[in-house]
């Protein structure tokens, strides 16, 4: 007999994504290297909000109007942008109170594919213990929905999808096939992110891009204690 | 730096497929509940080929030729036809010498995507060891191609990749993250595959539809000790 307990279900790619019903659930969208964790770091540090457009075109129509404005794409900054894809370039104080538009390979594109929810959550270590304490409270159905890279499944977010599970298990039903490799795969890396990690194809790219600072940043847990959430046109602080 | 090995990589549901370049490269088919541990189950007892087709109708027409034929949609058999999706079903002697059509929710549909491939190859734990050998022997890159279950990620067809990683691993360059994935999956079940993958979607459908000797069937390692490959219109026993 199933429980009846919210659900928790894992969509390991924007590909896949089509296959869940996002109406009425909390939705987390998770790209560790780097976008989400990006994010949770400019509004950590006094970003006012974030806007996230799927094409560089449109951010850069936003620079236009006098918005910072950060484009990625495959890694690397795109050429006339104000920021990169570095946590440290949204630790800059002269971006506090400021709203800034931000597109990447990977992580807009899930926001943009989320907005059939009934919320939508940016997911990171760096804040992963109040948002696991968030979605606990709201006792809602969860889809983890991992960014990926390019449309391919990718091991950082499927780590940290396994991650929320494991806080979250107890009070949730564990919903379909891919939750139990996210699960599983977490365990056995749990005590050392870094080292289980490197053999991913991400990281290996962001090291021979010079990222591992990086890197080793948005893979701390719990480094901020703010909840961040779309909220009309805007990512926001929510908590 | 990388070493000059061939290739390992793993495609977790026909969704992903379109990412792999499967020219000149060896495709492992799997869909182990039931799928392909049926088709290996009948080349091992002496069928001569299976024609696999996508589509119901193609597979009734070839019926209507007068070859045994076997069609499955969502765990059960499609009215009308010989033969259903249970691997106790194709150990009977009356198809000895055979060729017989089928077609099954996942795994022709795996096949009929893998057709660029320089050799296909039909995976289940069943002959799981002389597959492998025969892998080790050829030397050329190979994609572990997990049918899934309609196009979702499934724990069962991860499990095996995994296992034939385990296997390969010395010998290939493990290519994607998807191999990390199934590889580490792997790891915290290979002692007792039933238990650990009972919580499998599918695992569990079958169980309400009464196959549970069908699933304890095909979870068993090496009972047969034959390769089956796509050769021409066929699938047959090739070593």
């Amino acid at each position: 007999m199933k429980e009846n307990k919210p659900t928790l279900e894992v969509c390991l790619t924007p590909e896949l994504i089509h296959y869940f019903d996002l109406e009425g659930k909390i939705v987390v969208v998770i790209d560790i290297f780097r976008a989400t964790s990006c994010m949770t770091t400019a509004l950590a540090n006094g970003v006012e909000g974030i806007i996230p457009v799927a094409e560089v075109q449109e951010c850069k129509d936003l620079q236009n109007q006098g918005l910072p404005a950060a484009a990625e794409r495959n890694g690397e900054k795109v050429e006339g942008f104000d920021l990169d894809n570095s946590p440290f370039s949204y630790q800059n104080p002269e971006l506090k109170g400021k709203k800034i538009a931000v597109t990447t390979t990977n992580g807009t594109r899930a926001l943009s594919l989320s907005q059939a929810a009934k919320e939508v959550l940016i997911g990171s270590f760096l804040n992963i213990s109040v948002t696991c304490n968030y979605l606990k409270k709201q006792n809602q159905s969860i889809i983890l929905f991992c960014a990926g890279w390019r449309g391919r499944v990718n091991t950082e977010d499927t780590f940290y999808a396994g991650a929320v599970i494991d806080a979250l298990q107890n009070q949730f039903q564990i919903g379909n096939d891919a939750s139990i490799l996210a699960s599983e795969f977490y365990k056995n890396g749990k005590d050392n992110y870094y080292e289980y990690l490197k053999e991913s194809n991400h990281f290996q790219r962001l090291i021979r891009l010079g990222r591992q600072e990086d890197v080793e940043f948005v893979l701390q847990k719990d480094v901020y204690d703010v909840v961040c959430a779309w909220r009309g046109e805007d990512l926001k602080v929510i908590t």
